[in-house]
């Protein structure tokens, strides 16, 4: 097996362990209206990135990783508790490839259900056996603060003038990267990590998440649509305010600068004008400058692994770090 | 000053240290979107009777009331966090004779202020100094829990044929009682108080919560219009499926019964037939039902006080009791 082989089954066998968590959460499923469409929700599957980073951060400062898996599967239950909410607000349809709570039932039943997510997650968290407890439920307490701030920011963009590249990584950071930084520093608390080692992973998490939202905008428009399993170009039929479409915005001239004003103000653009903005992207520079944001943040966080000792979990810590880097979906 | 008077101040006490923290709770109100409704949503006021009875049980376990401060405080943000979601689910206009956060701003912004609301409560109850705390967040988070499930059977008793008042009861355990029960068994917590105490003022909490309810049902036929503050009779317009209702439908024959079907089948009736519904109410016997009903579970709240050592806390405690059973608004 190649190192990489390696590393990839044991994120596998971390995450089987959640996904089974999460499978037995739930044990008496009544009332029916609240717990079938939050099973439903549980099972749409995932990466279950923040869990498994969580059990890896806690094998990282020497912990058990099986005494993280209530963290992790919590953490999980948070973020889809975000999810369930998020898509009410934006008024998504799908996710996963599935059709949504608030659509598949309706937006009471969403809202009913992302606060029982909420709930449980808290549930599952308050399970692990910790002299930390206090600080867990902390931190995780301040990622659902950042998270809603975060959701908060994001909705204002979409109508606020004038949002800057900086607004952007103030509200990624708080919507996206807090989770990631998180789940990352609740598994140093589980591992009874000393206050370094906490901090440094603390710290990969936060870049990695940076990264990861990034990398998720540039893939919204770069990637290979078969691959990513979505349409190309969401963002831009939408209007977004991506990482991309600010910084264009701050360095295109002339009739670029007016094309992206006028996405701006349309709130979006016809499918068939996807192409046109790809390619503005890339002539600005906005594409590269993407690019190298996102490694930058890679590379912050392999720095902040090397002051960890050298174990098994910070590889796979680092090995994840480039996975995100060449993800392509 | 009489017995009553210096009970009541003892309560005003404990309400005023608890208006105080929620008045400082958001020190950085940014971004504004999410923390302008969210300072409305707290500064509406209201009886405070969770926080306070949360006190109150510290002190009678012999613990200090201000050790208790940011647990009352908590739970009565998280009472708050269930009005502003419950608002939206009911689509109510108004609470607190004030304009309802969906209606004032709009459904995304009030989802998100709920949310939020629920993470300042956790914020709010991490705060506390205890050996209990796991516990403490443990009983915490099983009324959240609780909360969500009484609303979904709430929302499911509005088209489901052959509810009865067990039904009911355990519907009103599960969105009212509980949390008054936890607010309680808190308090104990916070205090440190015996297993036995804990169960007691537990006890106390879950019978006072089902006696306010019904009471509600209640008053909302037979007070007077003027000291309820609101309309008479407006579960009988909304066809709500009352402790009133399911017990007079138990009870009635002939053509009472037809005309409560009939209310039923029509999801409410026109404001000039509450008058006639009312004296079935009370010819059928289900207003003297719902007033024994309250007796007995304010005398069994009272039972569970007299296991308590006698204390001030605990003879304010029975005075609050009384004060239900009696309030008229």
């Amino acid at each position: 097996m190649s190192q990489a082989s390696i590393h990839k089954a044991r994120y596998d066998r971390h995450k089987a362990l959640v996904e089974k968590r999460l499978a037995g959460l739930v044990k008496d499923p009544v009332p029916c209206s609240l717990y079938e469409p939050l099973k439903y929700v549980l099972a749409a599957g995932g990466k279950r990135i923040r869990p498994v980073l969580l059990m890896l951060a806690c094998e990282a400062v020497g912990g058990n990783a099986r005494n993280a898996v209530h963290a992790g599967a919590a953490i999980e239950i948070l973020h889809n508790f975000t999810l369930v909410h998020d898509d009410i607000m934006d008024n998504a349809g799908s996710r996963r490839g599935r059709t949504t709570v608030h659509i598949k039932w309706d937006t009471n039943v969403a809202i009913l259900v992302g606060d029982e997510l909420l709930a449980l997650a808290y549930r599952e968290l308050l399970q692990t056996t910790s002299p930390n407890i206090q600080r867990i439920a902390e931190s995780f307490t301040d990622g659902v603060v950042e998270v809603c701030e975060g959701q908060a920011y994001d909705k204002e963009f979409e109508t606020r003038p004038g949002v800057t590249v900086n607004d952007y990584l103030l509200m990624i950071e708080k919507k996206t990267a807090k989770m990631v930084s998180v789940a990352a520093e609740i598994g140093a608390l589980v591992g009874n990590g000393s206050t370094k080692a906490i901090r440094a992973l603390r710290l990969y998490g936060h870049h990695i998440g940076l990264a990861f939202q990034i990398q998720d905008d540039l893939l919204d428009i770069m990637a290979n649509e078969a691959e990513l399993g979505k349409k190309i170009g969401g963002d831009l039929v939408e209007g977004k305010k991506t990482f991309l479409l600010l910084e264009a915005l701050q360095r295109a001239t002339g009739s670029d600068k007016d094309l992206l004003k006028e996405l701006v103000a349309s709130k979006g653009c016809p499918p068939e004008r996807i192409p046109e903005y790809k390619k503005i992207y890339i002539d600005t520079g906005a594409e590269a400058a993407a690019r190298r944001r996102i490694e930058r943040e890679i590379n912050r966080s392999k720095q902040e692994l090397r002051r960890l000792p050298s174990t098994r979990a910070q590889a796979v810590l680092e090995w994840f770090a480039d996975m995100l880097l060449h993800r392509t979906y």
